[in-house]
């Protein structure tokens, strides 16, 4: 059941880590910015290595989990934390599409991944398979929420030290989701970005495997097994809109990295997909770059929206995202709580998923994209669903009816559905 | 990304409906009893059309979804609802292997399954596509909670009207879970036998099609694919042992004649499993009729446990549940509420798992059978985890630690976490 051993256990195929400003190339180690300018750094593979064995019959033969990208994950050996995350349903979302307006929609359901049902497994699988290679014994994030429940998770089943921070106006299922496991879970008086501080100086004095401080480049390409899972379920193509919410602002760029890898290598076409970024219009701070057409990230200094999962004022990778969505001819939204709200119902009643507030947004953001003309009705779009909604169940309570109660019988029932009373030969009842 | 087509949408498969008691043959119409005998009534099939493309090969090269056992499953045509759901992963469990003092111990890990993070999603896809081909414009179900989500998420994603009837004790998230949907929830001041039996009558009048009433026969096929998926993961090769939740005692039968089909088409070797059923001290029905060797359930009139979706006092399926268990060799545990919050806490921190009350009830059993020596240490043991543990919160919120909350600076962690502070230069200060 796990990966299989074909490829990619040489650990040659990471080149090392390079800066996104400079350019220079660094060994891989737990470090997550570049010491001459303080960039950030991401992953580099030898491609031609990569080559040898990442097509698409190689992939098709291996097992439904995010491993079988193997080669473009950048662990030296097979995985060990996280085997089986990954592979989530792409449904095809007629009944949403219709709603919409728009002709060929889907839905990647990250909401039933495993084992915490966010899309945040996938990047933890990665850093904490890497946190292992390193030899790290203690653990740790910070978390806007499903973080902090993956991370709890998958150190847990790993039989790792995890130190948990959040901040501490999170939900009940959030917080019950990161606790159960065991994890040292610490709330924080402030915001994420606050918690995050705190982290990277915990990290540097401590020099535990912080998988979004000193692991962020590990732990960031297993986003891209996101783009990667959607360009193979639509028999390997990518499609022409992607719709993600954003946060910190990563997931959106490695989702498009996974389609650029995917034609570099030959088993996709030409890319021309372009990029939306969905934000609450509570934090917006990489929406409002986009649309302002700066250049750089003006940080959102008191966050405050439903949606808490994107709640990151001051996002490490924002101005990155924000040039992306240019690049692609992509554009971005936010929306109001309200709004959220009423994407979440919107999804669940038409197909059948329900998503935390984040989904709320990405759904809200898209109705908006599509309704403003930035989304072409033509086109196939993919909606990025990353997280579940029975962890945020504080959004809805208020705004769905609660069942109405009735005795154990019939009469009861047919009064309150307004049915009219038949007699027991099916023939409505004189009354 | 849907069922291929290559096989089995003939409606040729389905040789009709058996009684379970006086064996007699019926077409395969909405009937859940023999109307000579009233005993339940059992999807049988043509095994020699089945036999010509139910094979390894076949099987493999199709998505994985529950649809790949297409040939024994009870549809004319492709499935319409339902489509992506199934193939959750078998989790080799070494960690709480340990614990419990088992060499080979594995999860079966229902609790993401798609859409709503129960096993209950099987049962609904083959029931709500079956309506769809009986051309039924209104569903419905009597629910525990997780058959209630399940119902409104599929019915509303293939735009069915339903009406979901549950017992009003439920827990936040299995209500919310439902209503969420758009389907119409009703509460019934009673208990699930209460409820069910309205449902009888419902079905009966109005000739709605109810999953678990009039199309139960149909709909209790779903459960097969449990038993189909935890051979396939294991190589071809079913378990030596099987433990799983017990309501109405439907699921751990259909487990078993998973295996015994996989046996009669050659796709495993003979069967020797012995099979396990789990239930909660406060509603026992089925555990007892075991223990006590006897012939006829007695009802558990007022089920009282936290284990909220296993309270089925009087089981439909209860009798055939018990006499299979004592055929197969194996045995039935109940376990008190206590015991199912420290089975939930022992899987989430030893696997990384997060159950429902029913996976409490499964681990905290299988954990009382090994120790008496009922299941044996060496064999291989499968535990069923059928729901997830974001719907029944209330069961663990008293259980499980709050985090503490610290001002945002290192000095409050290391205080809080009680490590000794170090200077900058890494040094542990003098203090
Ligand atoms: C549910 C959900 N969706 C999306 C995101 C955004 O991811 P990123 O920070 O990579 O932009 C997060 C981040 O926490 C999240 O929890
Ligand atoms: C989570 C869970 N597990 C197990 C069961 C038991 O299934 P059965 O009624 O087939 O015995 C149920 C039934 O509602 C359930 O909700």
């Amino acid at each position: 059941m796990n990966a299989s051993s074909d490829s990619g256990d040489s650990g040659s195929l990471v080149a090392g880590l390079r800066c996104r400003l400079c350019g220079t190339l660094y060994p891989a180690r737990p470090i997550n910015f570049c010491p001459e300018d303080f960039g950030p750094l991401e992953v580099d593979y030898h491609h031609d290595a990569v080559a040898r064995t990442f097509n698409r019959a190689a992939i098709a033969s291996r097992p439904r989990t995010m491993w079988r990208y193997r080669e473009l994950l950048p662990l030296d050996g097979p995985p060990t934390v996280g085997t089986q995350v990954g592979c989530t349903p792409l449904v095809r979302a007629d009944r949403l599409a219709k709603v919409l307006g728009v002709s060929e929609l889907y839905i990647k359901n990250d909401a039933v991944n495993h084992p915490t049902l966010s899309f945040k497994d996938r990047v933890v699988a990665v850093a904490l398979s890497k946190a292992v290679e390193f030899g790290f014994k203690t653990v740790g994030c910070a978390s806007t929420g499903n973080l902090a429940g993956s991370v709890a998770a998958n150190a847990a089943a790993a039989g790792l030290e995890a130190y948990v921070l959040i901040p501490d106006n999170l939900e009940a299922g959030k917080i019950l989701g990161a606790t159960v496991y065991g994890a040292k879970v610490i709330a924080v008086s402030g915001n994420y970005d606050q918690v995050n501080r705190l982290c990277s100086q915990i990290a540097f004095k401590y020099g535990w495997g912080l998988v979004n401080v000193n692991l962020r480049p590990f732990y960031a390409e297993g986003s891209k097994t996101m783009g990667f899972e959607i360009a193979e379920d639509l028999g390997w193509c990518a499609p022409d809109h992607v719709v993600a919410p954003m946060a910190g602002g990563s997931l959106i760029g490695k989702i498009y990295k996974a389609f650029k890898e995917l034609e570099k290598h030959g088993l996709i076409g030409p890319v021309s997909t372009r990029m939306y970024g969905a934000q609450a219009s509570g934090c917006n701070p990489i929406a409002a770059l986009v649309k302002s057409g700066g250049k750089r990230i003006k940080p959102v200094r008191h966050p405050n929206t439903i949606a808490k999962s994107l709640a990151i004022g001051d996002p490490a990778d924002g101005d990155f995202a924000a040039s992306l969505i240019h690049a692609t001819g992509g554009w971005s939204e936010d929306v109001s709580d309200e709004e959220i709200v009423a994407g979440m119902r919107l999804l669940a009643q038409t197909e059948g998923i329900f998503a935390e507030t984040a989904g709320g947004v990405t759904v809200a953001a898209a109705r908006r994209l599509i309704q403003d003309g930035k989304i072409d009705r033509d086109g196939s779009t993919v909606l990025c669903i990353t997280g579940n909604g029975l962890k945020t169940q504080e959004a809805l309570i208020d705004h769905v009816a609660r069942p109405q109660v009735i005795p154990p019988n019939l009469a009861a029932f047919e009064e309150l559905v307004g049915l009219a009373p038949v007699d027991s030969a099916g023939l409505v009842a004189a009354s």
